[in-house]
């Protein structure tokens, strides 16, 4: 049987501390739904004291159903010299109405005497009565230990003293943190064994932080040493130099030793679920990231390529496909055939006896990435690319022409005319909308210029769109991507415009996603 | 006495091998010389053989004099079947004229039986006899175990085998490279120390590589052990995952295990060195990488900011400085006056005896951050908001109101124009220019328009811009965040707008770029 590791992802607490990251509450709904799907155990969804969009984002939470997952409130020990009933951080924890609440206190005795100003005393206090105080209101505590390995390295008596507080306070789960990741492997799993001697009947877990790149390691480690809580964020996002990387943390436990983190059916998703994440907290990963990463199976040197065709694990320590992964060959013509096979099976159509085509296709997606076009996040644009070259698509309708009027005095509400001007087999039809923006009226527009024939469009809805600039070069001229996601009552799906102006990429994506929509329901109807 | 710990950087040659780069003689040359600064002992400088421009590289580098390092050579054991003196590898080695060979062999069966096709035996003299070879005519040889960990795993005594006809060759030194760099830490410490068993005297290095996010902890945990040579590129750098990270193997080793790397006097330039490298390379280091990342030391909760105030250790590892890197406060829902009271100071403005305009301020940025506004990376923007609310600010323009017009073909080049009428003084101006985006065609009108009264305007330029939507809400009229970069000849700086439509949250950047300079160059001249 596999030993089992629970995991708990902190993007939503930890990770938000990062810098240039902020999430909304409707961000972090999307979040849960992907970690809920990838099935992590414990998702720590925020702090609702130190934060008022926590507070809502937890009243939000009581609404949503998980099918995998438990929800964990974060925050901290009672203030020194209150009562736990008194203090308001932990009545907010309570008010999440949440099972499970990460509860962290001081175990380093620099913090106690300089930061806190307090007494040892009051400290211990201050753990024992804050876990005794979730816990008799029927919530399972997990103690976070702060800053406990320079504790234990600063005064150990005092840290171990910490933790037994936790201990008597009826806490479930100690949770060793490095919470300024300075702490090397060999030390760490020196201090993790004397936990475990201490403590050998309690549950012991590690929260690892990157400042010293060693996080993924000693989480690791720590596993291979017993420990089976294991604290972290999906992409390794955090404060600083970020959290210990769940993305390479699971493949490493589940593929090289045999652990089971999550569903083995959910391995597959991992790469998948890491990129929608970035995608909605707008952060790119970089491409070198282990598993996950663009470039984690992209080899350059022909001799690597040659014998990676020979045999896949001569310069490949997993199959990439593994974790959603995929292999690519940089300068060579023959990258990603499978998985393009693949991706064409799965919109349900067929390659035929002509080869070529494959070619062909994969030529395109070249010349379009060169130009800056991304297939990844744009399912939809992907597929109308394919069916073109399939002889599966159809022009639903022709824009012809557009213009974008705005005349406006400066700081007042901001009103945007645009005028399309669109073709429907011999049909020619001129419409006008106004809107709050550019994607807003030319949508607006559009769909009302083609309401006559397509009446169903106006069941579409823009739900998000992204826009990055993907040449940092000198002067404003550098190209956009624009991303858009659009819903109708059956489904969602992305679409991608790339331009040198940021009107006429979203137009692309726009037009992408009206052809895409039709396409879909003539396809349902047939 | 300090124990010396030998480094090896490889950019020049493994970290070639990585996505995106591609390194010219100039650059090359650039590098060396950064490295060469950094008293970083050997500069893995290219493969003579298999790359053209390697040859003429090490033609170069005869007439160039480094202060600290030894150039190595790259290149292979000699082909199947060949005699070492008729083969053009090896030959194009010994025509570089270096002092110091890296020389690579195949060390797992799989490779020698399924890619190299040639027999155990044969594989043994290729070792031994290239070894010799080089060795014979003056050259110190570095036998790189290829795939050294693999093959243990696979045929533990043939890929001892492959070591010992090294050393019979005459190579000063074995390097185990984990070449796939999937193998773990436990795992590898564990065949690290029955190398070190099977060969006493002859000195081990480590070669790792970081697609299993551990490479830089195991070459840390190898240096504990006793292995004083360590390869890697300097800001991680290579094929695939990228090889170990000197930029933080460095640091660690130096200022927690107290072995020396590079003179002690050199550290503070770790930061500066490798934000250089990654200049010439083209490529950014992110954010958050461990010691010389722009986000190693920002923090962002309120806890932490006053925390690092009061004792820096108290959530930062290391102190910044010694790595030439710096702490920042990063301003946002979380942080604090502590936060506030230092940017203050950064920009020399002074907050006075009047405590409540603190107070104001952080009001001001609550309610602006409600709004989708986000100072975080908008520097510029921010120091305008502090000038307003101390007296410091002046108005240098107004813009009383502007137009955009596009009338265009779908798909055709796009030419937008935009017409804007500013107030300097009691003057009024109304100017219109052309771009091909709307913040392109804004700001060319805006600087045309504000010529007269500052013609310094036209040494600014844009440099980057972003834009992100920030509620996603349902339906189009979602609010948009635009965080321009401008900069001048002296220097870049950074602004934020928000609005509903993104051509208005672009104008209100672009203004607020343009009252900065102006304000910049006035404070200047005072």
């Amino acid at each position: 049987m596999c030993r089992n590791i629970e995991i708990l992802d902190s993007t939503l607490r930890d990770g938000s501390q990062a810098q240039d990251i902020t999430f909304s509450v409707e961000d972090k709904i999307r979040i849960v739904k992907i970690l809920d799907d990838l099935a992590i155990s414990y998702i720590e969804a925020g702090n609702p004291f130190s934060n008022p969009k926590d507070e809502v984002f937890f009243e939000v939470l009581k609404d949503i159903k998980l099918k995998n997952s438990k929800i964990v409130a974060f925050g901290s020990t009672r203030r020194k010299n209150t009562r736990p009933e008194d203090d308001n951080n932990l009545k907010a924890l309570l008010k999440t109405s949440v099972e499970y609440v990460s509860l962290f206190g001081k175990t380093w005795d620099l913090h106690v005497e300089k930061i806190l100003n307090t007494s040892f005393e009051e400290n211990l206090l201050m753990i024992e009565e804050s876990c005794r105080f979730l816990t008799d209101n029927g919530v399972t505590v997990f103690f976070d230990a702060e800053h406990f390995f320079d504790g234990y390295k600063s005064n150990k008596a005092f840290s171990i003293d910490c933790l037994k507080a936790a201990v008597r306070g009826g806490a479930k789960l100690l949770v060793l943190c490095d919470t300024n990741g300075g702490t090397l492997p060999f030390e760490m799993t020196d201090i993790i064994r004397d936990i475990q001697d201490i403590f050998p009947d309690i549950k012991i877990g590690i929260h690892a932080h990157n400042d010293s790149a060693v996080a993924c390691a000693v989480s690791v480690m720590a596993a291979q040493m017993g420990i089976d809580h294991i604290q972290g964020t999906l992409i390794g996002f955090g404060e600083r130099c970020g959290n210990a990387n769940l993305s390479a943390i699971i493949p490493n436990l589940q593929l090289k030793l045999g652990y089971l983190c999550i569903p083995e059916d959910k391995l597959r998703f991992l790469t998948r679920s890491c990129r929608q994440i970035a995608e909605i907290s707008n952060m790119s990963i970089p491409k070198s990231t282990p598993y996950i990463g663009i470039s984690a199976f992209s080899h350059k040197a022909g001799m690597h390529i040659d014998a990676v065709s020979k045999v896949s694990s001569s310069f490949e320590h997993i199959k990439p496909s593994v974790v959603g992964n995929t292999r690519h060959f940089l300068l060579s013509e023959f990258s990603g055939k499978t998985a393009l096979i693949d991706k064409i099976k799965k919109i349900n159509l067929t390659i035929g006896d002509n080869k070529n085509k494959l070619e062909h296709i994969l030529q395109d997606i070249k010349e379009q990435e060169k130009d800056g076009y991304h297939f990844e996040g744009a399912d939809a644009s992907f597929q109308l690319l394919i069916r073109k070259h399939l002889g599966e698509y159809r022009s639903f309708f022709e824009l012809i022409n557009y213009k974008i009027i705005v005349d406006n005095a400066y700081k007042q509400p901001m009103i945007m005319s645009a005028v399309v001007k669109v073709r429907v087999g011999s049909k020619e039809r001129m419409t006008a909308a106004e809107g709050n923006g550019p994607l807003n009226a030319l949508d607006l527009a559009l769909k009302k210029s083609l309401a006559d024939f397509y009446p169903d469009l106006i069941k579409m809805h823009l739900v998000d769109y992204k826009v990055r600039v993907i040449d940092s070069v000198l002067g404003t001229a550098s190209r956009v991507r624009v991303i858009t996601t659009f819903k109708d009552q059956k489904s969602t799906w992305n679409t991608i415009g790339v331009s040198s102006n940021v009107i006429e990429a979203s137009l692309i994506a726009l037009v992408d996603s009206i052809q895409y929509k039709l396409i879909k329901d003539h396809e349902e109807t047939r």
